[in-house]
């Protein structure tokens, strides 16, 4: 069942709440990939009810990024859901999810704003605001949906911590379940933003998870200096390759590691050409 | 029964939300009065189980503020919520609200920031971070008592503005009850702060409610240009009044009026002596 207003979602929600059944949120900007469909299978098999929401959150696109042509296949993703076993597929507009007018500054609207510490760095520092944005809806679909559950992919790594911050801080009554990272044959990470490579960059692409399974490599033979580690990866760069970040921190709090241990996460980003893509991988 | 933890409140909510009984909030920073009280009954008589916290906010005090000297009397306001029949006391330490070493700043604390056009003026110009400070307390509260009703007191006119706006912008499902201000014999409105007065600034007090009653008074008569209406005001001063604001906003978005009508709040700010008072009336 496909709903686009949240009233009609907290009618049906207020209903499956006094029958005492668990609910489980999957929030996701659409163009679902089987990324996605990894969550929306956990969400399935382990709640009574499954929310998947598809809403591309303008709050979180960044001057010059790519609110616009940002991929929206809402026929496909609703046909995906229900064969998948989903109950209600959430589809706000912009308007139904700010309002009339939909004034999106923070002189006119609530935000949630995640530590400072945790967004000055990695993709926060490129995507100024971006994660004011994510965890602002995220706020709020939590608070319509009131899931027991919600599931968010370890791909975007940093996102995941701030929002398990966000919960513990904000004393939020939901369990978050990350889910692995789903890749493609070649490694690549799947991402909505995939559909922007050609196929000579798709094959340039699959560098990110080549440099991070070399690093994971190399610890795992008991190299753990930081330094030696990030070098090994320059090897695998060429000239398509514009490498943004690479960086070593701490799984839960991103603070930052000179040497390489069990609660060590690697973080990289790069473009290729206009596309920007990003991976990570856990070292312990 | 007084509780401390959150795990504890949560506990006992979890057996009421089964149960199916609807549950009031009333948020307080403790040394309870009579305008507390008529919150504490209202949320009695319309609620099946009320909850009353009772917890000085370390982050909605700007620095030279009187955090350290605030009033606490939680044994007599224990009993008094006892005695009106009140369900949990809810009297967490500043560690359990906000974990281990407390780190208050929004460099490790995610914060839940009202927008800036209804913190830019009134009370929040000169008390920066307050409402920051407010809303991320009152988010984690909401969070921790899941609520059906929370109880706030109009005299903190500007605070239950900034409120129903976070609950309407991260779609908050707790519905927000006012209250109306009590108010001593001579006018002055109930407040915890009224405490540091002495007995003759306890006289000088009552120009507050004098000055708002007298704008309405002339308000009804049919005056209705703000200038003059604020011109009334200024006969009532005197040496004793250092006054910081008398404004004319709307009463849902806070924007200036020149001509006051039935949606026109009157706010006032000013201090005798050390103690910063506050008031308000809503002319309509």
């Amino acid at each position: 069942m496909i709903l686009h207003t949240i009233e009609d979602v907290r009618e049906q929600i207020k209903n499956w709440k006094k029958e005492g059944l668990t609910i489980g949120l999957v929030p996701t900007m659409g163009a679902l990939h089987a990324g996605h469909l990894s969550l929306i299978k956990k969400s399935v098999e382990k709640c009574d009810r499954t929310v998947v929401s598809v809403f591309v959150n303008p709050i979180q696109f960044c001057p010059g990024e790519d609110l616009d042509k940002y991929p929206r296949t809402l026929d496909a993703d609703e046909k995906l859901c229900n064969d998948a076993g989903v109950n209600i597929v959430f589809a706000p507009s912009p308007k139904e999810m700010y309002g009339e007018g939909h004034i999106l500054s923070n002189d006119f609207l609530t935000y949630v704003i995640p530590p400072y510490f945790y967004v000055d760095k990695l993709c926060g520092k490129s995507r100024v605001g971006h994660f004011d944005g994510v965890c602002t809806v995220v706020n709020k679909l939590f608070n319509i949906v009131q899931p027991d559950y919600a599931f968010f992919g370890q791909k975007d790594a940093q996102q995941l911590i701030i929002i398990k911050k966000m919960v513990k801080d904000l004393n939020i009554p939901v369990e978050i379940i990350p889910c692995p990272i789903v890749r493609e044959e070649n490694g690549l990470a799947l991402s909505s933003r995939n559909k922007y490579l050609s196929e000579e960059d798709k094959k340039e692409a699959f560098v990110l998870s080549r440099i991070l399974f070399n690093i994971k490599a190399c610890y795992d033979k008991g190299i753990t200096d930081v330094k030696a580690l990030t070098e090994t990866a320059y090897s695998f760069l060429n000239e398509h390759h514009n490498l943004e970040y690479l960086e070593f921190r701490d799984k839960e709090n991103l603070e930052g590691k000179t040497v390489a241990d069990k609660d060590t996460q690697v973080f990289i980003a790069l473009k290729i050409g206009n596309v920007r893509l990003i991976d990570n991988i856990l070292l312990g």
